[in-house]
């Protein structure tokens, strides 16, 4: 069922990917995974999972984000799903930001999106599994993602807060319906019924959360980020913390922009943030 | 005449991308430079070139490579040239080993690519010179490189080893005029004469090189490399280095492919390779 279709060795550990049939998406999805050094079945490690953002695969953080060598230290497999599901037969759109690499990590419901376009399942549910019954790691789980990836990586953290032991993000869209990519995303995938919307917004997800609930979250946003102020509004999800007390912390880094350069500069702060409750 | 294209902050420092018209090469050319952080006027730092192979431009490296906290931490600038000259009016070849995108870093002498496949000249004269003019480094220089990029380096250390500290390659073409991407590239940009040949070969520079001219040399190869035995053969470079007691360190490491996540495996290893001798 799973397909092996690259494996390379990098900072002593495994990079591979893998293509599989996915039962939430009916179609063929690819994922990267990283696997430290050492890693083996008595010797399980734990996983994070990074959400891309727009037009990226699986290659894009495996490729650019320089994350291995922190990871092999300290002993963490990281898992990096597609952003959409991908083929001749799944609908598309020709720009970037809706359809095929821009699947915003929801369950669609309007045709002919919801067929195929169900990557909160896929990411909550199918993969985990997948990973959890195939690879050398633990279900010991953290998630972080960028861009539209944030977004998906907060908002799954804040629906599923026993599942994951923290979260973190880089320029992360936090409030979705609240700015363009998001209305447009979300028109096109769940209708015009606003209620259905919220429950894929952080902003709006963190106002109920309870306390119990709570995990530590981290997010890192370039101060020369072109999306910053349309787009992302990180203050938006700061307001809602302060009020509800929740244990966030932004980051903002003068200078830095949206892209990789970004990521890279500030990877291994995240691997260490995660690594803390992950190996705890 | 130094266009900026681009400018992005990265580990405290910054990513630049700029074009110029070259008198070397006739043509429009691109290079990137890494300046880590405090580079100025008054406080100049060294320089590594880093030479890409084939197919690559300037941004293989800077994107993949991950070098950029470990040259932050040392205070090195890294600036990387384009493979070979570029345009429409720049001859070319339909495979990926010859034409655009493999310069092999000689100056041609056949028509029609003696006009604008002039690397050799460009690397080790126009670049760092333009360099040194406009950006805040020190005319203390290192080479390095992969592949194709790694005949370059060693083979323009070897040629002006007074110019260089020190010189390293990662699955460097040690001996090109024995092997089939070097007899090809050399027939074509330097026609069937073989003594014009050996003065573009590892190999055979070390062979004549004088005691007072050696310098420092690393090699990096990977085991798993697939083109280590029919195109790369670094054991006919350590058979020379070992007969003229040439100080060339060459490291095998096993399981390692031909890729970017190799070099970004070692990078560091080779960054504080260089240090030794940039900053002393």
């Amino acid at each position: 069922m799973l397909e092996n279709i690259s494996s390379t060795k990098v900072a002593g550990g495994w990079h591979k990917q893998y293509t599989h049939p996915a039962t939430s998406t009916h179609c063929t999805m690819r994922f990267a995974v990283f696997l430290p050094p050492g890693a083996s079945e008595t010797n399980k490690v734990p996983v994070l999972y990074w959400l891309s953002g727009l037009t990226c695969t699986d290659e894009n953080f495996m490729q650019k984000a320089g994350a291995f060598k922190k990871a092999a230290e300290l002993g963490i497999a990281i898992v990096a799903p597609d952003t959409s599901p991908r083929g001749d037969n799944v609908p598309n759109d020709d720009n970037y930001d809706f359809g095929q690499g821009a699947g915003f990590y929801l369950n669609a419901t309007q045709a002919p999106f919801n067929t195929h376009f169900n990557m909160y399942d896929y990411v909550v549910d199918e993969l985990p599994e997948l990973i959890e019954q195939h690879f050398p790691v633990t279900s010991t789980k953290a998630i972080s993602g960028h861009s539209m990836g944030g977004h998906g990586a907060l908002m799954v953290a804040l629906k599923n807060p026993k599942a994951y032991v923290s979260a973190s993000a880089f320029s992360p869209i936090v409030n979705p319906i609240n700015c363009p990519w998001g209305i447009k995303a979300f028109t096109g995938y769940l209708g015009n019924d606003k209620s259905l919307w919220a429950q894929y917004d952080t902003c709006e997800l963190m106002k109920l959360a309870k306390q119990d609930d709570y995990l530590p979250m981290l997010a890192t946003q370039g101060g020369a980020d072109g999306f910053l102020e349309e787009q992302l509004k990180p203050q938006n999800l700061v307001a809602v913390a302060h009020e509800k007390a929740y244990p966030l912390t932004l980051e903002m880094q003068e200078g830095y922009d949206h892209s990789y350069f970004f990521i890279s500069s500030f990877i291994d702060q995240h691997l260490l943030f995660h690594s803390q409750f992950l190996t705890a």
